[in-house]
């Protein structure tokens, strides 16, 4: 059975106790933005005690701040967020392989189809070391033009065995 | 005061409760990922009755599969998932403004700031329709040759002010 077939069942419990949150507002009520890996494990809300109404939840492949560039704008610009704090975490994927490598697998799946070499315009942006990854993702928000110079900008660690939040910069 | 000053005690109530969870595996548990909005009031567990463990969530402005390609790829090739669930949602930002329009807000914050022009750059991937925007994105995926084959992909909407999500394609 494909999981979707579990939402709407899920989600009747979801609304049976939804309460007032149908009148938050679309701007978020703490003018954060928070940027974190989609790693599965990762429970946003329990993990910071942020609850519906409060931050813009960017969520990608590593945590990554360039990739989320484009929400980032959208959520300074339009929406008001002054605040981005950047999520890495321990036993993350993204250390465990390399552009080149994910390139190779996907090309090598289907040696045959030509179109999967549309894969080499991608840069998964994978990173070696957790700690320098955040390092160098708040730097890159600090450094970008296009983020407000105004933002407060914090680096952490998630980890993943403990549960545990640290700030890294 | 900045919010990241409240994660440290925050997360001191998640770590007190985490109870198991440090022995889940970086693979996802039900082999899903989700792709839905950064908005504030999307509670993306609780909607949906997943837990940490369960599903790679991948979030941006929008919800927007295009954005969450790179990160897909990284989910299916690397860490196992075979189905994705695309949710946009009600009263979304992204029906408000278009890409020139912003570009233009930005260049306009500070007009003698050359570096600014760099927005030009970036489709900001807003949609006029929201149901439409659904089937494209489910379009997009399926028909896309970096996503596998055999990918069960859905598409749904998400209202913010029942907390109901109704299925589209």
């Amino acid at each position: 059975m494909a999981v979707h077939e579990t939402f709407v069942k899920n989600n009747a419990e979801y609304v049976a106790t939804f309460g007032d949150k149908g009148t938050l507002p679309l701007k978020p009520g703490k003018k954060l933005a928070i940027v974190t890996c989609m790693d599965a494990r990762i429970n946003v809300y329990a993990e910071l005690g942020t609850h519906e109404g409060d931050a813009h939840i960017i969520r990608n492949a590593g945590g990554s701040a360039k990739d989320a560039l484009r929400s980032i704008i959208i959520s300074q610009r339009l929406l008001g967020t002054r605040e981005i704090a950047v999520f890495h975490h321990t036993d993350c994927g993204m250390i465990t392989f390399t552009t080149p490598q994910l390139r190779k697998i996907v090309k090598d799946s289907d040696p045959n189809d030509e179109k999967l070499k549309v894969v080499d315009d991608i840069d998964f942006l994978e990173f070696g070391e957790l700690e320098q990854s955040v390092k160098e993702d708040v730097k890159f928000l600090k450094e970008n033009p296009l983020v407000l110079s105004e933002t407060v900008v914090t680096g952490w660690v998630y980890e993943v065995g403990t549960g545990k939040v640290r700030r890294i910069v």
